[in-house]
């Protein structure tokens, strides 16, 4: 089936389409500069065609994902070039507008579904995500993409335009505009980020971290959800109404008035037991890691980059506040520890399986012939640092001793030492090596 | 050594009376309402004394742990009745004021050291948590408290008090009188907290469970570090003012001068890089459990109350949005998800030693003469399941045949199904069990 991305060579548009090519999709991405659109094309391995209307007349399912002030102009102008049968559908973070117009223009026997993906270009994978869908028919398109982001695990939710984009005012716009406020405040004051977070309790630090989340987004993005949610208004006026009359309350040392205003504030977010319990348990996640890699000075580590999933294991040589230095074989690693997370033993043997080179040694013995190769062969596997063992022969006869059993074993390692340990464990429970 | 937390009886001077006690220190504390205060006195079992000085003359440290408003009427209240040679403390979340009184009232011979522990009274150790200093004098008393909280791996940073003072400005003053905001302004748009979660990306749930955090703390508290902290206005001014010209900036359409704002903000906190691979982890940290848990469902899994730290070991039967059911014996009970930790098999199997009955068996085998009893016990206290195998008895000599060793060995297991895998092996090895 073949996909057209409008606007597939930025941000989430291009994260669709390279999402989209590694489910087999065929995939074709347009742009308004050519140079750009065929370079990006060529990374992706996608086709680019300069032409939105010609792109979307070939395509079975047409994706709008270029900014949302020029959703509408893209709307109006690819609307008469879709195919009967085909599927349009945009991804911009208001509901309201394009579910409208897709309505009023979109021709007979052409499906539209407005789509909400509640996550950015970063992501790795679609499991957990949230996607929002606002569906004005429930068609035969709508449940083929269902069943797709229900099979790609998604969390899928289903609403109306309008309690989407009033949902938005607050998720989004309420809780941007004043986390920019915010970041753009300490600017102002002159304040040391860096330096606060030495003076801080751990929840400081997550929420400078969650603040520097939402201002490092596009800056163009967060505008448009600002300007075009038709409820931003009412939401960004509430909270300046709000910030003034606890000012006045301060001001005047109306302590009752502040007291009530945030007891109030507190009991309308209900359950705040699991919000106290969530974030104990993330800062206690954050924390947890700091005192294992302490305790992993000089000692053999596994780490792996949360965004590449490039895997260094290592000797801990040292640690630093934001740095960790790695010795992987002759060289010292500089890590980001914010960019890392500690494979656990388990992870790191199954990564060194996976990506060290095994040698295989076969071993003979000689048991009592009641011996049971199944349950020796098993306990030698469960020896730390053993890959596999094989039972390759089991022979009876001369020159082996009446009432005795010779059984041959080959075992991968990683290291030539573990072998001594198997030996080790042969004669220990009595039985001779050839 | 005895201690007076002048204000033991709530909040933080509840908890400092209950630390110092469990680290053996006498501990006497006072509180206006004699009733209340003989009460908690009986509860965590320490000295109630209605008289700050009379409670101040008989101790070596003073701790003032009274709300910020009555500070300064406390320290001059029992300042003339401190004895030579003593200490007080301040607890308070400004620095500058009572800095600088102690510094005035205090008696030749006495030491103070102005102090603001960077926590609640939730924690459950001092490890890793933060407590700024701002002594005037690095003196005597000065090293012990260091060297005291540094054996409690506190993170300590001593500074002045205006930097102290100026960095709570943003610190506490803005992110909480920004954060009470957004909470009062939600209350006001009247949305449904509970059903914008799940519109939301999982970043909004922890900034969700952040504004939480800091709205359900003790309003007073809140009211009085908005009031008292005299870089305060500073802040909320440039906050304020920050919150119009960027609205100012949206009402007129002036996109370049919003993308600026936003732009330079995001620079000013440095390092946006780490913080998203922080706020990644710590999200990732908790969809990771929601993600075990899943998995376990008709399983055996250990849980820990975060809070309480008490273990439940149980067949899991079920998952809710936020509770789980869980099968131990032959009750099912409920389990708030926020409030629990998932106990790593390890963990689970440790508590299951120190916690459930154990039993012995001894199981006596003849092995050929050449085995070594070390190794073959080693082997058999490796399997799962298996507490302790000691070596009661090696014995070589009729009845046992030439060339042969018996042994015997005392099994220590949870459940005797085990012994059945512990002969399994010894036979599988060529042995004979006696």
């Amino acid at each position: 089936m073949k996909i057209a991305i409008i606007g597939g060579t930025r941000g989430l548009g291009r994260w669709i389409a390279q999402y989209l090519k590694s489910k087999k999709f065929e995939i074709v991405i347009t742009s308004r500069d050519s140079d750009f659109g065929t370079k990006i094309a060529r990374e992706i391995g996608v086709e680019y065609c300069p032409d939105n209307k010609k792109a979307a007349s070939q395509c079975r399912v047409v994706i709008i994902a270029v900014p949302i002030e020029h959703t509408e102009y893209v709307i109006r102008e690819v609307a008469p070039s879709l195919k009967k049968g085909s599927l349009i559908m945009d991804v911009t973070s208001v509901k309201e507008m394009p579910s409208y117009l897709m309505q009023d223009l979109i021709k007979e026997g052409v499906d539209f579904l407005p789509t909400h993906p509640m996550f950015g270009p970063r992501i790795r994978s679609l499991e957990g995500q949230v996607v929002v869908l606002t569906p004005l028919q429930k068609n035969g398109w709508f449940k083929r993409v269902l069943d797709f982001l229900e099979d790609e695990k998604v969390r899928v939710l289903v609403t109306t335009p309008k309690k989407h984009d009033e949902m938005m005012s607050v998720v989004q716009v309420l809780t941007h505009f004043a986390y920019i406020s915010i970041a753009s405040t300490i600017e102002k004051l002159e304040v040391n980020v860096k330096e606060s977070r030495k003076f801080a309790s751990p929840i400081y630090n997550l929420m400078v971290d969650t603040i520097s989340r939402i201002v490092a987004q596009n800056p163009y993005l967060a505008y448009s959800i600002q300007t075009q949610n038709q409820y931003a208004n009412k939401a960004r006026s509430a909270f300046i109404k709000t910030v003034k009359d606890l000012e006045k309350d301060l001001d005047v040392k109306n302590q009752d008035k502040f007291v009530e205003a945030m007891s109030s504030a507190a009991k309308n977010l209900n359950d705040l037991e699991a919000a106290l319990g969530r974030s104990d348990k993330a800062i206690s996640a954050l924390n947890q890691e700091i005192i294992i890699l302490k305790k992993s000075i000089g000692k053999e580590v596994g780490l792996r980059h949360i965004y590449s999933g490039k895997v260094h294991i290592g000797i801990l040589k040292s640690l630093e506040p934001d740095f960790l230095l790695l010795k992987t074989g002759k060289r010292n690693i500089m890590l980001k520890i914010s960019n890392i997370e500690i494979l656990d033993s388990k992870q790191m043997w199954n990564w060194k399986i996976n990506n060290q080179d095994s040698r295989e040694y076969d071993i003979s013995a000689v048991f009592p012939n009641s011996s049971d190769s199944k349950v020796i062969s098993s306990v030698l596997e469960s020896l730390d640092g053993i890959i596999q063992v094989k039972i390759l022969d089991t022979y009876q006869g001369p020159p082996i001793n009446e009432g005795m059993i010779s059984m041959t074993f080959r075992i991968k390692v990683l290291e030539r030492t573990k072998i001594k340990e198997v030996e080790k464990l042969i004669k220990g429970f009595g039985a001779k090596i050839r």
